[in-house]
């Protein structure tokens, strides 16, 4: 007997077709005695339709009011999932997000989960029913809906597979596993049959879009493996989970990423005296924009010159280098010069840390590819190039073959 | 300051147009010390919507996750309204049937309001909002969603205002109120000021549409007024209260109603013999055939002989007939007769007890019109006649202008 948990996506459950086609499989793949979860997203284009008819009463809705209307999207999905079970001789009820006891903060519109509750879900179990769980939302502490935000049905199979300790919380999304690039990008993309939460937060993070970082931090802080799988094929997909369970890794690198959302600031001529970094940087977060890589290079030292570069999200540059300007303009500053033609290219791998030639690696085969490097940053697990937006495809290519092919 | 409840149902808010509207004119009917809570049914054909989406899955889906799917229909208008109000500047917040204490028992589709329990309404009002509360649904002991089948907006609205001692509570409707017969019918109809909870109840027992019998019967048990109003006009409506203000009512009779959904059976023959109608009327109450009009009159008391003659619903016709035939099989019964073709026509009036000329005036109306009566009923505030369909129209103009125009 195993406990599993299942989500599918928006687009596994688009029609009632495709309900009673997720129905059907997950009976078919079910063992007799497997206690089974369902976590489903709205159909298809239901929160669309929803965000529209909020749009013709109000230019900006009130987001308590715009949760309770988001949350019937998965509501009606649950419900007729749950019809399609019993329409197939099973036994099974939906519940909402609060009936599940996903107990949230009151974050209207991007909730964080501080709680599973999982008594009725247990106790539905308990009488053989297949339990389907809206995702995506929850009950705040004054017993309001709330919803969780982008990828918020992931975070919330998590979550309930933590709080039940299941063996297993499988993802059903529109893509099969975890590549060791973007697919569309690097054609010799392998898919990974394990990776580390660590590392698929630092993809995530660096531009991999396979899943939302939450449910990956929620999957690291209960130990739950999860599972990504296609829903309209039958391939193994990847495992995310704590540790590797293989005896030998393929590849120290796990991943190849890009990011092509990211702009660069470069404040030139910065007076080399304590405290200037610190203004700058405190009036980027105060405006609540985040800043990626930061690198402090030394122009001239007998001038006591600096220039710092750093870079954010395209749509944060126009409010960041006015930022910027007002930050530095008692200090002389030379000039605050911006450009968004940038990309940046990662590789993620938890191994890393002990592998000396993995950044010699990186940069020999961006090199090699005639790709000059801007900016270079590096974490534990992560080394990241910010390069001009047109070779990214290229450089992407070169690193991959470099670490996957070689 | 009054607190008010007022009701709205689908076709008032169809569009998010027409919920615009409905905020606009509860905040132009407003008193600024007023507390106002509203109960709002789904958006115009949301629910069949739903409904088609449960039959492409089952052709008879299991009723808990009925009410779980259509449950979201009054979610979505009841924040849409939210947001208009918020829109216009007012401050307003939406509750589900759950979340404003409305609890029922546990029979889906039809579930009936046990209690209200009104502590988030009383505390939302306190903070000067607009409530608005889902219509049509309530919390079953065990935590699910029910629904209260039809009416029941009505019914959640009055059993609000009952719970809250409301001063009063306004069931907006198409209608503009209460009329003496249907306007489609009578041209000459008058609208009533005012008629009593158990008037009310009679004629929606006897074929008046205006409300379902369950709301009334909640008003008289709190005796709570229901102002039946028009969401389209500014008419005064009509007020069902337990008794009347007016010092002096203009008729005795409060209504004429017609039916035309009823069948009758005959059995004649019956030997007149203790239990006999014990027998018959047991099968048809173990099939939940609701009988409504019953004589039985002696054909030759020689012989001791009768026969028995009784009303029901058209649609339980074929399966009256068989238990009856069933039910009398050994009993020499001679025939057992049916008919379709017939309607039923009442006065109502809950002074008619002290007023011994109502039923002659009623026959003699009918008499001269040339309209035969087949079977008579009354009780204690009501006279009913069954008679030809194809008369019915004829029966209820010479009925009305005899009490209304005489």
């Amino acid at each position: 007997m195993a406990l599993i948990v299942k989500k599918f996506g928006g687009s596994s459950v688009a029609t009632t077709a495709k309900i009673m086609a997720v129905a059907e499989r997950v009976l078919r793949e079910k063992a007799p005695d497997d206690k089974i979860v369902l976590v489903v997203s709205a159909m298809g284009d239901t929160t669309d339709e929803l965000l529209d008819l909020a749009g013709q009463i109000s230019p900006h809705p009130n987001s308590r009011e715009m949760d309770m209307l988001l949350a019937t999207g998965e509501q009606v999905s649950v419900a007729l999932l749950a019809m399609a079970f019993q329409q197939l001789g099973s036994v099974s009820v939906s519940l909402t997000g609060p009936q599940a006891g996903v107990m949230t903060n009151s974050v209207y519109s991007k909730a964080r989960i501080l709680d599973v509750k999982p008594d009725r879900i247990k106790s539905e179990l308990a009488k053989g029913r297949i339990v389907i769980v809206a995702g995506f939302q929850g009950l705040s502490p004054e017993g309001d809906i709330t919803t969780l935000g982008r990828g918020g049905s992931d975070t919330t199979a998590v979550a309930i597979a933590g709080a039940l300790r299941a063996d297993s919380c499988e993802i059903f999304t529109d893509v099969d596993g975890v590549y060791s690039a973007d697919p569309r990008v690097v054609k010799a993309a392998r898919r990974m049959k394990e990776i580390t939460h660590n590392e698929m937060l630092e993809m995530a993070r660096l531009g991999a879009v396979v899943m939302q970082p939450r449910s990956v931090e929620m999957g690291k802080h209960y130990g739950v493996p999860i599972h990504v799988r296609s829903t309209f094929t039958q391939e193994a997909g990847t495992i995310i989970r704590e540790e590797y369970t293989m005896q030998e890794r393929e590849f120290i690198i796990r991943g190849v990423t890009h990011d092509t959302n990211v702009a660069k600031i470069a404040i030139l001529g910065v007076p080399d005296r304590p405290g200037i970094a610190h203004k700058i940087f405190s009036a980027l977060a105060n405006a609540a924009i985040d800043v990626d890589m930061i690198v402090q290079s030394i122009r001239n030292s007998d001038q006591h010159i600096n220039d710092i570069v750093f870079t954010i999200a395209k749509a944060d540059l126009a409010k960041a280098k006015g930022l910027a300007e007002q930050a530095t303009k008692d200090m002389g500053v030379l000039r605050v010069v911006v450009e968004d033609n940038v990309a940046k290219v990662s590789v993620v791998g938890a191994g890393m840390y002990g592998s000396p030639g993995i950044a010699a690696t990186m940069f020999g085969a961006l090199a090699e590819a005639g790709i000059n490097i801007e900016v270079i940053s590096t974490s534990e697990i992560s080394i990241s190039c910010l390069i001009q937006a047109d070779q990214v495809k290229d450089a992407v290519n070169a690193i991959h073959s470099r670490f996957f092919q070689g």
